[in-house]
């Protein structure tokens, strides 16, 4: 079995941008073969994450078509779509293609557009991402994504007594980050009365709880270690990938605030990298609602369940604190490119694992983990990336 | 490395079906595990191939809500969307999974709706389908299916004096083989004066010469040499998998009669399977239209260039020929639900090459092989499947 490392990244800013998803794609992509130090001519395979193309802009069978805009054309090309873990079951895929010899070096993309750019504005938006939902059982009666978020954050606040300062803290700390990133597409730093005074959008959920829509695209070059040996990128090693699903709907879950499929991921990559949650030095997870980070934060193992909400407040999850959590600013703030999410979260942890994240550096970080959900928490990729290890 | 067999299949009948994705797909799936003899709680992994779900019938995020609705849930599943190839594509990444060893067994499943069932007149769902063309350089000027395969064959016609009897033959054969198929869609045998008569699609195209619309699914059991030895489903080896793309658009193709993706899948295919296109005894293509099948069986090294319009009007490629190509009818007459195809063709193998095929059965089939293409012919996945090898 081969050693999968990461040897470059790239990634666009993500916001609103007036270019057709191949330019995108195409920015980030070149962005990370230069890191890398490869041309297309020794890239293998294109493992491609994109969620909604084909409903929002009219563009599927993209893989192909967004490897022949970066003069890839030939090599086997893939698609995947797993609602909002679109790109990191991209990522997973391509590593385990690395780990058993099939391929030497794979690009991962992800690239999605969801802002008005597009020309659907933020309801068309919130009902085109409500397709994740369940079509029998919770489309009809009108359930969307804050509204799932809202339902488990909810009855975490009734089980532990997390309060919507609680909540609010998480957003003000990855602001605070994403002004130090200059990729975020929200800059600006807010404050908790600011988030408690935006208007409700789902309850417990304010304005300033969720993540914005956003359009953007993130690529990482996969290589094996020896691969990487004769790059001039500086490799990251891909020690551990976990994956699992939960049940879908939302009703028929055994302990809906538990994000079963969280710990089920987590304990499969922690157990394919010989780490625990104790060695995790930075994360990068799915902060799509405030809520989400309290709930990921406990199912990762970092805090036991109740602990989330209070850890976020105490500012124990912000830079400098013991386990700095999204220095990115995460999908809050960094944005939120559904298919190119899981794609920028591995961007931002390599960049930290080497040491090259400036203003927002976690210090002597040697172990990263990323977080990456789908759907109502039904999908969840967990990949653990080391340096020295 | 373990060796990947198929242990069970299964499908429902392709055509126009007023039920949700969730049921079609659980009737193939029953019927593959009933046929391999193995419960869900023996299923890895879920392989499922959708491809417009999401903007057909506004269902994305499929993948754990299907397994959900069989009893898989908890499972790494995963849904692949590379146009009509798509079911072909889940189908390479669960044999690689297995040939890893990383799973024991998995479930590829492909399904599909794209009938009027939908709530979709044909118009509408030929726009839906041309997603898959080029955004900026296809779809502004109105190229949909019929015209690239129009484009495609037109080209054929001119160098090699394909004619338009050649492409009507090949309807005619493959409603023959699809009224002895029990799940197809068009029972009824044709004349080439019928294909000939019908109104014109897309030059040189008359209606006859196009594959339908159609609901269904189908599902396939993958499991490693050594778990299917505790089965009760007669296994099948997946002797070699093939997948490449090409240049996309269409325009920047370098010759496009050659369909170069075709090509390269199946040398890899072959390669993988120590065989030949001569060792081959019955084949499952994709004759989206008439002109792709005789482009197929050029490709795939059973004709010389030019030859293969000839060959299918001399019978040379119908039940009792010397190859057999799309016994079941082929999606010209057993149908075409998108993402279920490519998982279709292999449980048409699997069932010649156990020998249970009935009244379409091809004599001493022990090599099968099968062709699936997305798009403008840019994704092409062949596979090479083997009894007694």
């Amino acid at each position: 079995m081969a050693q999968p490392t990461v040897v470059g990244v790239g990634m666009t800013p993500f916001g609103a941008h007036d270019r057709p998803l191949a330019e995108l794609f195409g920015e980030a992509t070149g962005a990370a073969l230069e890191d890398a130090g490869i041309g297309v001519d020794g890239v293998d395979a294109l493992y491609l994450g994109n969620a909604m193309g084909g409903q929002i802009e009219g563009a599927s069978h993209l893989a192909p078509q967004l490897a022949s805009h970066v003069g890839l054309a030939g090599v086997p090309c893939q698609r995947f779509e797993d609602a909002c873990a679109t790109s990191s079951n991209a990522f997973k895929h391509a590593v385990q293609a690395v780990e058993a010899g099939r391929h030497d070096a794979v690009l991962v993309g992800g690239v999605e557009r969801c802002t008005p750019e597009t020309g659907l504005d933020t309801a068309a938006m919130t009902t085109e991402f409500a397709t994740a939902m369940h079509p029998q059982y919770e489309q009809p009666v009108g359930l969307s994504f804050p509204g799932v978020f809202g339902l488990l954050t909810d009855r975490h606040m009734h089980e532990y007594g997390t309060t919507e300062e609680h909540l609010a803290s998480v957003a003000v700390k990855n602001h605070r980050h994403g002004a130090l990133n200059p990729d975020a597409q929200h800059g600006r730093e807010i404050t908790v009365q600011d988030v408690l005074e935006s208007p409700v959008v789902a309850s417990p959920f304010h304005l300033y709880d969720c993540c914005p829509f956003s359009d953007g695209a993130a690529a990482v070059i996969v290589a094996s270690a020896d691969a990487a040996d004769d790059l001039a990128g500086e490799p990251v090693s891909v020690s551990g990938v976990g994956h699992a699903t939960d049940v879908v709907p939302i009703a028929d879950k055994a302990e809906p605030g538990a994000t079963q499929a969280a710990r089920d991921a987590a304990a499969e990559a922690y157990d394919a990298a010989g780490v625990g949650p104790e060695d995790v030095d930075v994360v990068e997870l799915h902060d799509c609602f405030t809520g989400a980070e309290i709930l990921a934060t406990e199912a990762l193992g970092f805090f036991e369940r109740g602990e989330g909400g209070p850890a976020a407040a105490e500012g124990r999850t912000e830079l400098g604190g013991e386990l700095p959590v999204n220095p990115s600013g995460g999908l809050k703030a960094k944005g939120h490119p559904i298919g190119a999410t899981g794609a920028a979260q591995i961007v931002e942890l390599v960049t930290q694992l080497r040491g090259a994240a400036g203003e927002r550096q976690v210090r002597d970080a040697d172990v990263g983990l990323a977080h990456n959900l789908g759907g109502d928490t039904a999908t969840t990729v967990v990949s653990v990336l080391e340096v020295g290890a």
